[in-house]
């Protein structure tokens, strides 16, 4: 090598270096382990060595996949992977960012349902072969005197707009639609998105929203009932700390002012919700503690959340509301947030002086009850909802709940994704799953997968530094957080060992 | 209106206004003339009337129409929208990155290869209805001693491999393949790109390279024969001129060391490519002065160009020959770059030594020959192919030719477009048309067209910020640029005349 190119060299190794010293892992750079830098070459080895097997067979309903393409489409690949099997038992550190109603997977929401005599079903036109995607069922608790003896929704003398047991409406559900299965085919897609969807049928952003919106409406109806309910939460919270998930905060959309009880009446006030997330958050620690496994999971809080689409005077109740259940469970309400499709509902500059008079309310009572709000979740430069990023920082949000263009899961594929400009530039990132039951991207293991697959810079410790973060920027205060960060090193560590010892020959 | 809410929207107005004034229009928002601001909310207005009317039409080939969609498949109601109108007569700046063999359409090409009887055409195949798009032509400048009596490329006796005049090709063109329209077709075909091969059969970035690759192959066949070429950037210019672009900076394939001359022989030198241009801007030149147009062309340079599939050893002929065209043509020759897919071919490291030793060897010459390097053309974070982006900077590269991650026009839209966020960032960009013939983007309208379509904030000034910065950026001396200038200011000044004029009312 001559000295002219041997210069070169040492200048170019420089440029890259300090530009590669701005990511967030390469502030603890000098604190990682020897046995992180073995396992974090073990799996880039696996990777690489994935993108040219795996990733290359031809499938004939996937024409040329690639890691990183669209969820939607490569997810079967996804499963299919040691990445994907080794990131499982990874440790996550927080999930910050996910809307209850869509953190439980539609068939054990349905199949819990189907439990409950109070729960029925109605459509209100005929269904056929071809419209089970659009013919959507409707679902609600009913009291017991108002049970009637519809028996089928697909048979001829089914009156549109009654309600028929949904345990009914499964055993009789017409054989030309597919029978039970074809019941619960119906129901789980009337609640999820798939690929055809996704990238054909629903490919612009409104259409895609509306969608999206149909699959709350539905599975809303099925959850907002106590008993269901319960068993719902419990469910999120053991699938998360499977998935390695340490803690929590949900948001819980409290627009209804009431859930239905067990008798089917409308009656569950908005702190009986909270005394059930409470009350199986303790059962859960209780189980784990018994397991000798307490320090998988710190806990649950909620961010308090209704949907942009109310007038001002009706925040004023929302948020007195808030503040009243703060009082009462300081340590479960973790913040606000109004969510909802920004370029179709009210921007936040409609709600300022309620939530400017809210602030100041708040901080006069000595109550810690920060925004934690939804801004930037849109493609548009200049416009109404782009201008939300402006007024979430204006009222001192803490977070910021998308904050970047693109909607990754939807729209593109990863390698279009911002992310890795935003990695290279040391903005501290956290990986939420949002709406996992629509997308089927339960946990936060698919999330770190697209990440590792969008980078080649991106590494193991990437993940990491990731990972940490989320505990980070939680609202957990001083003493949990630095519990819970301790905890995860010593996960952590463990998880590097297995990474080695396992996959290390 | 409240106190709180009115300190509020002054905060907030403070801001936004903060965070605009970092954009290149605003460095001379003060010296903006209030004609200028009132053409820019006239266009605004357009631009906001035609996206509820125009763009909301559903039209039968097109889904879900909207302003920024995929290029391809918006082009046909982008050129019916006023918008694009009132751009065409906007003047451009600078076309500052277009490979030559890409600037023409395809369909002026074919006539003009027509007139020459020493172009023949070949295939490889039988041609059927069904391989018209993949079984392509092969075209040849042959001297009249090799030609033949073939007569038909669809006769059951023509001889696969063998040569026929494109004239007579064309005359016996099949019926069952479309006759002379269908011939036409299949030429023209080969030679662009349309949207159901971007977006569906070609729709990796591997594919749509192959596609983009063989329309050169195909094109480059009709062009490189010194009165066909001569032709070619004639026309080149005056469209170009007729858009509103006043200098051009071409980057010619130099790989092919000769070209063919009118004779069939293919012996016509590098220099003698070069006599042509310098001939041909000197020609047009005159016609413009006589029609005191003068100042609507500034002249053409040439970044002398190869493709990053050659060694090192074979790359020190070009840049020799490079040097050499210097000396000889030091007004024409405006830098050096290699061009090919990043992803597929050498990346610049590769050639480091040779480079090196060209910036030493042209510093002790005192010549001026910059680098004007591709790079950053590709998706990958952290690839030998994004690592150009570094050693193009290493390198002293004047510009970056793409820089950016995501190549608009073939795998996105504009809203996922990363331009407006540079652009809110203050970082100058240039637009160019790259290779306008395979995509239909003829001239720099389309470019402008869809750059306003992105962004709320982008407006008329935006626009003209841009085309300054074109001029700006270019390798101009400094009296030419000046002067350049000047006349910009001029006719941006008139433009806007006609904007409040012709659509103010």
């Amino acid at each position: 090598m001559s000295l002219l190119i041997a210069e070169y060299q040492t200048q170019r190794a420089s440029l890259i270096g300090n530009d590669r010293s701005l990511r967030r892992e390469n502030l603890t750079a000098g604190l990682r382990s020897d046995k992180e830098f073995e396992a974090d070459r073990i799996i880039r080895k696996i990777r690489a060595l994935e993108a040219e097997t795996i990733w290359k067979e031809e499938h004939p309903s996937i024409p040329h996949p690639f890691p990183g393409m669209e969820f939607l489409t490569g997810r079967s690949i996804i499963v299919k992977t040691q990445l994907f099997e080794i990131l499982s038992k990874m440790p996550k550190g927080a999930l910050l960012h996910a809307h209850l109603d869509a953190t439980v997977n539609a068939e054990f929401l349905l199949q819990l349902a189907l439990k409950y005599p109070a729960m029925h079903v109605r459509i209100q036109q005929p269904l056929s072969p071809t419209n089970l995607s659009t013919n959507l069922p409707e679902f609600k608790c009913l009291p017991q005197d108002q049970f009637t003896d519809q028996g089928s929704l697909t048979d001829a003398l089914y009156t549109l707009g009654s309600w028929v047991s949904l345990h009914d409406a499964r055993e009789s559900f017409a054989p030309e639609l597919g029978g039970k299965e074809g019941f619960d085919r119906w129901v789980i897609g009337s609640m999820t998105i798939n690929p055809s969807e996704a990238y054909g049928t629903h490919n612009t952003i409104t259409k895609i929203w509306q969608k999206f919106a149909s699959t709350f409406v539905t599975s809303t109806g099925l959850i907002r009932v106590a008993p269901i309910w319960e068993e719902y939460i419990r469910e999120f919270f053991l699938t998360s700390i499977a998935d390695g998930i340490s803690y929590i905060e949900v948001r819980i959309n409290f627009l209804y002012k009431f859930m239905y009880g067990a008798d089917g009446r409308e009656n569950v006030t908005h702190r009986e919700w909270l005394v059930a997330v409470e009350k199986v958050m303790t059962e859960v620690k209780a189980e784990l503690a018994q397991q000798g496994r307490a320090g998988e999971f710190v806990g649950v809080k909620v961010i308090y959340s209704t949907i942009r689409f109310i007038t001002p005077e009706e925040l004023k109740w929302y948020l007195e509301d808030c503040i009243a259940l703060k009082k009462e469970f300081p340590h479960l309400i973790a913040g606000f947030d109004l969510v909802g499709d920004e370029n179709v509902y009210k921007p936040l500059i409609y709600y300022a002086e309620a939530l400017l008079r809210f602030r100041e309310r708040v901080e006069k009572e000595g109550l810690d009850i920060p925004f934690i709000f939804h801004a930037g979740e849109t493609l548009g430069d200049g416009t109404e909802a782009d201008e939300n990023l402006y007024d979430a920082i204006l009222l001192g949000t803490k977070r910021i709940g998308h904050g970047e263009k693109g909607i990754a899961r939807l729209t593109s594929s990863m390698p279009m994704h911002p992310l890795p400009a935003v990695l290279n530039n040391g903005v501290p990132v956290v990986l939420c799953s949002d709406d996992p039951s629509v997308f089927g991207n339960m946990g936060l293991t698919f999330d770190y997968y697209q990440v590792l697959a969008a980078s080649e810079i991106t590494g193991l410790s990437t993940l990491g530094a990731l990972a940490r973060d989320s505990l980070e920027f939680s609202t957990l205060n001083g003493d949990d957080k630095r519990a819970a960060l301790t905890e995860f090193e010593r996960r952590w560590n463990e998880f590097i060992e297995y990474v080695v010892v396992e996959y290390g020959k």
